[in-house]
């Protein structure tokens, strides 16, 4: 058995609101995506997962997003690339000097959303936000999706690109995510969630939506902890990797 | 004559909406105080003012803020010590990753507006920003006013206090300045402000509203730049100094 | 025994996040606070709250803040007076069209809060919010705390006030609340706080934390809805006056 | 010559800052179209643009728009119905309270920006935008572009629509407007734009980029005031109509 990282967002509360059981979570996780104010986190709250993940040797991700509270970072904007890559810039930066005053550090960033989705294929914006974490540090890995426009950008700029698979969801015969909007696309059952990863983990292949077989090349698993069933769904993936023998840690 | 650095408030437009000439400021000032987006600021016009300072070899400072785009940070809000330590945090980090992206870096601290004169008094308000700005960077210097409450907890924790003195307000005798809301708190005579900090420079002190002479001992002097007349103020104090035989550059 | 109005406050997730239980509380209450956009309440969340106690027969009002949604509107903003009460003016709009669209009407306003807070004892600002009542519509009623400087202002304007009562908080001899920072400012156990409000209800009494009795006239019953406990507490208080014949409707 | 109404955005500032010169403006326009606080207008700011239409006997319209302060609106966003319907509400509803606080009220609706240029042919967007009007008040008309998605659903809704002219801009054979990514598209000549209008006004026709004539029936015509030159061509068209003979009035 291979290496893996799991991964998950946390920290994707505002204010008085709290979103999933970060606590949790971060006894699962080796890798937090941590909201960085745009779509969620405000700084105290930001401040606060920093330290519990800082203390459970967790590592520090910065969660990266479009500017957008009220939509959870969840809708395509149509931003300029100038404004993409300071709106990334300033992003990073604020977990930085979270991250620090926690005792820990960013060790990677990973786009949040409908920029995650966006960059997939829009080059532009894909360009923006390799661009902008090359400005900051070029050394930062970006966790993303093999074959992205995303990932083509990073590489250009030289920085190194992890990719990951998700844990509790459907893929299309090329590689691509089964749409949300369709059915089958969101797999709910922990067991067979978990099989599925050790497979993929194990084998480097995942089984497509038509049944065939995929090659997946991941170095880290993305998991949700947004409700309790999430929750117990990242604990069967984490107990099934420990069980088939799998070194669970973060990447290097 | 000693050395004097001169500083303004720089970036303090967001999104469409611009506020004064940086550009005309940054030929004037050595450092320039750029908003980090809680009270004014979106990015890109923050990483643009950054170039714009780092092309001219203007200092950059951190002017961090309360939560307050409506208000423009001018509103005291009652926060608690560890929202405002951890919104501090965030700002000066947000900064610092867009300095570093324009080839620069942070190199001391500013609160602004109703922030800078509620910590002149409030003394676990004053804790918050320098314990934000030691978790930072025990190194990074803070502009503010000597013999405030936020000095006195700077100075317990460390940190290297940079005094400053307004060139166009008035001062009462106890060295506080006299509230706007009475007349004659700003001076409006570019030729009488140059002249009144030429003699505060060089003899290290300033005459108050009564008539009264009272010591203050400043490294640096705040000018504004958001109305053409200000600019011009701003460009008489220097040029008042520089006739004085003053060194005008940045504090070390 | 008279009758009595409950009110709670709705309406208070913003995006994806959510606060509290509104459709059980819908099932309890008689009047609905729900919120505007400025402390909580995005357009979609609120149309929904509007559109459910429209269904249930129950009455809304427009629960106005400051503006401060990463303080959930509990942080007193030193506000001008004209800016708070364009911003009331705003909050209360705003909800009267969302209401219409949900087929009913905005019938009362009640301050949330630090707001509320302050406008206890604030002439400045309590004249504002009444102000701004008056501007949107004269004949709309203000829910809150009977002795304070907002039900003064209301009522020389001419509004007409509707006292409350806190199910759940220790009252001091002189009317006050007991302030959250003392133990025993609120009360927790729903049969001991249900026995409270009928005895309120049907005595005009309340006693005091040094064992004093205390005329309190109201008309209304603050209860709150953000956590299974308060659901139950808020049940334990409706059941409560229903056994003692308390007739249970909204405030005329 | 017919009867023709000329329409501008106003009170487009956000708290200190400012965009534009509404009073020059308003003595030029006959209807104001008043942004509501999601891409400009603070509460206080659209209460004061408000007295000052009032005051000049200018209508009052609500300036819809995504919600993207960063952005001025300018920035398209995937928003879903359901949201942008509420969005749209909220935004009449809080302009109608406030253009009541000063003694008018909202008498149309217009979107802004990215959402204007949106429903031109988005669908779903523009359905959302007219339900929204019509769920406020069925009666109040709709401002925008003859031929566009928006007035289609606008039709189908039962609202009226009135179809609107831009005096700066470069229309395409087919009656769209020049990108303004392409040379020519914005015109800057105050004479010759206000010659074209006051032509399009008498002959109902205008002459696109390749020269062919074009009918534009419109009983608007936008002006813009955001900078001195646009002024100076605002003031120009008014001058232009009124010597044409035109009756420069709010559609009714």
């Amino acid at each position: 058995m291979p290496r893996i990282d799991l991964n998950a967002d946390l920290g994707e509360g505002f204010g008085v609101w709290q979103l999933g059981d970060d606590d949790a979570m971060l006894k699962i996780v080796t890798s937090a995506n941590v909201a960085c104010g745009f779509h969620a986190g405000d700084p105290a709250g930001m401040l606060r997962v920093c330290r519990a993940a800082t203390e459970r040797g967790v590592r520090i991700g910065a969660q990266v997003s479009y500017r957008d509270l009220a939509g959870f970072g969840r809708r395509f904007i149509d931003v300029t690339a100038e404004d993409l890559r300071a709106d990334v810039v300033y992003q990073i930066g604020a977990l930085q000097a979270i991250a620090r005053a926690a005792g820990s550090a960013v060790s990677y960033v990973k786009p949040h959303g409908a920029l995650y989705n966006t960059i997939v294929t829009n080059g532009e914006q894909a360009a923006a936000v390799a661009e902008a974490v090359r400005l900051v540090d070029a050394a930062l890995p970006v966790l993303g999706m093999a074959g992205s426009a995303f990932f083509s950008e990073a590489t250009r700029l030289g920085l190194r690109t992890v990719a990951e698979a998700f844990a509790d969801r459907a893929y299309r015969p090329d590689g691509g995510l089964v749409s949300r909007r369709e059915p089958g696309a969101v797999l709910h059952d922990p067991a067979a969630i978990a099989e599925r990863v050790v497979a993929m983990v194990s084998t480097g292949e995942v089984t497509a939506v038509d049944g065939s077989r995929l090659a997946v090349s991941v170095e880290s698993v993305c998991v949700h902890g947004d409700s309790p069933g999430a929750v117990r769904i990242a604990a069967a993936v984490r107990a099934g990797l420990e069980a088939a023998g799998a070194d669970i840690e973060a990447f290097s």
